[in-house]
This record gives structure tokens, C-alpha cells and sequence, in this order.
């Protein structure tokens, strides 16, 4: 039995360390690995699309493991099977921002019908986001029906993940309207529900009102999809306020979304762009890693930061050497 | 002489037949003029740069073409040349719903210092944009040392023009809170000056209001470059008040980037950005238009999006058809 055939099985039976070793496999770089990963990919095919996939993003401070270990303990409370995936370019096996501690959610960690995976490690923010894809057909394929995928506020990355899920949670911390300021424009137009955690204790009142400011910032706004407004909440992880709530929004809304037949086309539309986006990801590597063709490329790409050479150019010549 | 060198002599010298006739080539499809196009922009790179690249943008109804024909006059007064394009994949040459009127700015039209031309026909955005990039690239070779670049409010066309300017005007029509409901979250965070015009006889008032909103709305999020707050104003086009502000603004913002230089290191990354995104369209368009391949990837397509084969084995099929 090959090894694809084992991790096959061992995926399809819901085994964990199979899950973990396939995971481990998609996200190598080894030219045979990715062989294998594919063929694994494809011949699971079959058994994806089933979970609710959800995105969550919140800035360093505003309590995001312990949000997650009691969304997750909640979670799991419903019957369900999670599976908890992180997104963080920034990360290195060596002990990334999120997720790459073995400390955060303890709890959550020792249930049996949960599955916690650190980020994997990359450059880019493509490459990483691309393995979590993966990840979360893999996890579906073992049978998890709802699949958590979290990343840092860090901009770029809360886009990257909004495509790869159903909805999305941005989790902030109380503060005035000066804090609003600390979130990027484009991220709040991802959220279907915004959390104001830490509503307990001195900080229940501002979170009140940093709901309302929220709500109020919202509100000048079009929603993400026609028709679904977002959701604002407060809770409080540590005293395990708001968390059924937030649970109960975010289903609300993967049901008007599934309901309508938004979410098919959701996700048919993020499966195609997926698919083009890796190919002209592979097409850019292939440029800058191929020997002769990453030095002219090289050469070609400061050429034309210089104003020396016109991007069109550039692009020409580039492709002359790539494609067939 | 080829038509190339006549092409780039007339450019050079600033001739409006010359320019006008270089846009019409770098806006064809054919081949040869392609490559056409591409001989002649690389001839012209060292006179490129050196025009202060405005983008304008606002939905049908709040006045645009008066108002730019307005800021275009005030621009004039200034000593300036100033060239006007357009963004707008919905244009055909039979009439698109910007520029294409030329009873559209009768008076900047007439001025000797000003061009306006209107967007290229086009069937998707990327490919207009790209051809309003090389036409921005033209007007500047033809000495014009302001270029406006406008486009409608319908959410990515504005991006693809802040991927080409240096700053960005963002013009809203007088209204109620509901009236910031029309405009997208994302295409707020691309503005350094929102302007509230019609602002005059019975709308003052409201656009005071308005503005007010609007204040408030980005006052409430992060500046799309660090230090550079973006700035509100009301102006009415019809009685040419706040026509001057508008253009000390923008100015301003353009100063600022440029003295501190971020403007510097904007136009490099918007260059290779550019670059790169060729090459990938290209990647797509080859892959679409090539026969065999385009067949191939054309089922790919649907059983990715039918989810019956995954995105990464699709995208590995296809870049076996195409690249080298």
C-alpha cells in the first residue's frame, strides 16, 4: 500500500494522526510531496465541501486563543466535529505568533472531537494561505463539520482568509473611538459578525460603547452580501458571556447565505479563483525560481522599478521565457 | 521613417494628433500593433514620470463631468497641461457612460493646454486598465504634467485606478446618512480628499451635513498612508466654489508623498505590481485563447467549480498545457 493509499484511509476514517501527516504533506515543498498531495487531494475530493468554515481575525491583546477555546468548547457542545486552523505569514515552526504555542487553548485541545493545527510555515502570505486551503479540504475529508480558520490583524491576511471561508468573525478589543482607527478600512467590510470582547469587569461599559461605535461605523456601510447585515455583539471569553450568541450569529448568517444560494456560488466562485490564482502564483515562481529565467526576471523587475523599462515590456520579455 | 519613430517624434514634440494616434495603437489588439505599441512606449520611458497622477472617481449623478471640467480649468489656470482619461469597462466606443459624450467638458475641451480622450472599449477591467496605464504613460512623454484619471463608482474600478495614480479624489453627491450607504467600505480607504459637491441653493446645508458623515465615517479608520489624513471638503461645480480648495488638497497630499518619499516608493511597487499582473493576465488570456488549451481549461474550470476535482490539481493540468 502506498503511502497515498494509507493517508487516503486513515483521512477517511477520521484518524487524527493520518489528518496530521496529511497535513504535514500538503504543506512541504518537496517537488514528490506535492505529487502525492495532489493525488491525495483529488482522491478525497469527494468527501469536501461539507463544513462551515469560518473566519477569525482579531489584533494581538484582544484575547483571540481564549475567545477560540471557549467558541470552540461551544462549538463541540452542538455535536459538532471542529477543526481549528490558523493563517500567519509571520509564523515559523519555531514558534510563530498564533497558534504555534501548545500552551493556547489547553482546554480545547484535550476534547477528542477537536483538532487544533498551528499555522503553516512560509514567506508568503499566497504560499500559506494556499496549504491552509488544503488543510481545511483535509479536515472536511476526515469528517470535521466545522473548521475555524483564524489569522492576526495584519490586513493582507483577514483578505486572504475571508476567501477561503463561508463568514467571518473580526474580534476587537473595548476601547473608544480611538481604537476604531487601529482596524484597516478593508477589514471591517469582511465581517459578517464583529465581537467586542472583554465585556466584563472596569471594561463592560466601553465595550458598550465600542459595540456602538462599531454598529454605527457599520451602518454607513453596504453589506458584504445584499441583504445580510452585520452583526454587532460583546462578550466576554473569561466569563463565557456572549459566546453561544456569536455561535448562534454566525450560524444565522451561514444559514441565510446557504438558504438563498449565495453560499454556492460563494464558494463555487472561490474554488475558480483559487484555481487561477494558483496558476499564476506557480507561473511567478516559476519566473523567479528557474535559474536563467529568475536572473533576467530579477534584472527585468528593477528595470522597471527604476522607470528604466515600461511593466509592459518587462512583462513580455518575462513571458517569453516562461510560457510555451 | 516607420510609424513608430513618426509616433515617437510627435509625442515628443507634444503634437496632439501624434498622441492621440499613439493611444489608438497601444489600445489595439492586434498583434503587430501590440508589439507596435510596445517598441514605442519603451522609446518614451525616459519622458515618463513626471506628471502629478490624479485619480477622480464618483457614481453616475454627482456631477462629475462638470466638476471635472471645473477642477480642469483651475488645473489650466495654473500653468499647468493637463490630460483627462477614463476608466470604464461598461464603455463601448458607441457610447460608454463616461467620456464617451464628447458634448461632455465643452469648455476643457476647446482649451489648447488640455486632452481629454475618453476610456478604451474593453470586454473585462483589468484589460481597460492596462491600456489606461499606457495611454497615462503617453500623455506624460507628451509633456502633459497633470493627468486626471476618472472612472465610476461601481467598487473595482476604483482600485484599478488607485493602482495608477498618485492620489485620489473621491466625489459624493449631498445626503442623508443613507447616501454613505451607496458608497463601498473599500473605496472610502482610497480616498486622500472626499469631495461633497452640488453644494449650493437648496443642497448647501445638507452637504454640510454630508461632509460632517463623511468626517466622521474616516475619521473612524486608519489613513491610507501613515501621517496623510484625508481631507473633506464641499464644493459645488455649478457656482465654481471649492474648485481651488479641491486642487490645494490634492496638492498637498501629492507634496506631502512626495517629500517624505513615499510617492517615490508608490510608483515603484505600482510599476513592478503592474508588471507582474501582465505577466499573469497574459498566463490567462493565453490559456483561455489558445484552442486545445483553452477547451482543456475550460472543463477544468467547471469541475473545479462543481467541486468534483480541486483547485490545485485543476491549476497543475493547466500549467502543464502552457508553461515551459
Amino acid at each position: 500500500m502506498s503511502d497515498v493509499d494509507e493517508l487516503e484511509a486513515g483521512v477517511r476514517d477520521g484518524d487524527r494522526r493520518a489528518l496530521a501527516r496529511a497535513i504535514t504533506l500538503v504543506e512541504s515543498t518537496r517537488a514528490d510531496h506535492r505529487e502525492a498531495a495532489v493525488e491525495l487531494l483529488d482522491r478525497l475530493v469527494d468527501r469536501t465541501g461539507g463544513a462551515t468554515r469560518v473566519g477569525i481575525s482579531g489584533s494581538p491583546g484582544v484575547g483571540k486563543s481564549t475567545f477560540i477555546e471557549a467558541l470552540g468548547l461551544e462549538i463541540l457542545r452542538g455535536g459538532h466535529r471542529l477543526a481549528v486552523l490558523a493563517v500567519d505569514p509571520s509564523s515559523r515552526r519555531s514558534g510563530g505568533s498564533i497558534l504555534g504555542d501548545k500552551t493556547r487553548m489547553v482546554e480545547l485541545g484535550r476534547e477528542p472531537d477537536a483538532y487544533i493545527r498551528p499555522s503553516p510555515a512560509g514567506e508568503t502570505l499566497g504560499g500559506v494561505a494556499r496549504r491552509t486551503r488544503e488543510a481545511l479540504l483535509l479536515c472536511e475529508a476526515a469528517g470535521f463539520d466545522v473548521v475555524l480558520v483564524e489569522t492576526v490583524g495584519v490586513g493582507q491576511s483577514e483578505t486572504a482568509v475571508a476567501e477561503l471561508v463561508d463568514v467571518f468573525t473580526l474580534l476587537v478589543a473595548p476601547g473608544g473611538g480611538d481604537d476604531l482607527q487601529g482596524i484597516k478600512r478593508g477589514i471591517m467590510e469582511l465581517a459578517d459578525v464583529v465581537v467586542v470582547n472583554k465585556a466584563d469587569g472596569d471594561l463592560e461599559q466601553t465595550a458598550g460603547r465600542t459595540a456602538a461605535d462599531y454598529r454605527n461605523a457599520l451602518g454607513l456601510m453596504r453589506p458584504r452580501v445584499a441583504g445580510i447585515e452585520p452583526k454587532v455583539l460583546t462578550a466576554s471569553a473569561l466569563k463565557g458571556h456572549g459566546i453561544d450568541e456569536t455561535w448562534a450569529a454566525l450560524c444565522h448568517v451561514h444559514d441565510q447565505l446557504s438558504g438563498s444560494g449565495a453560499l454556492d456560488d460563494l464558494r463555487r466562485g472561490q474554488a475558480v479563483a483559487w484555481m487561477w490564482s494558483e496558476v499564476q502564483d506557480a507561473v511567478i515562481d516559476a519566473a523567479r525560481r528557474d535559474g536563467h529565467a529568475a536572473d533576467r526576471a530579477s534584472r527585468i523587475e528593477d528595470e522597471v522599478a527604476d522607470g528604466r523599462r515600461t511593466p509592459t515590456s518587462g512583462a513580455r520579455e518575462i513571458l517569453r521565457l516562461m510560457v510555451r
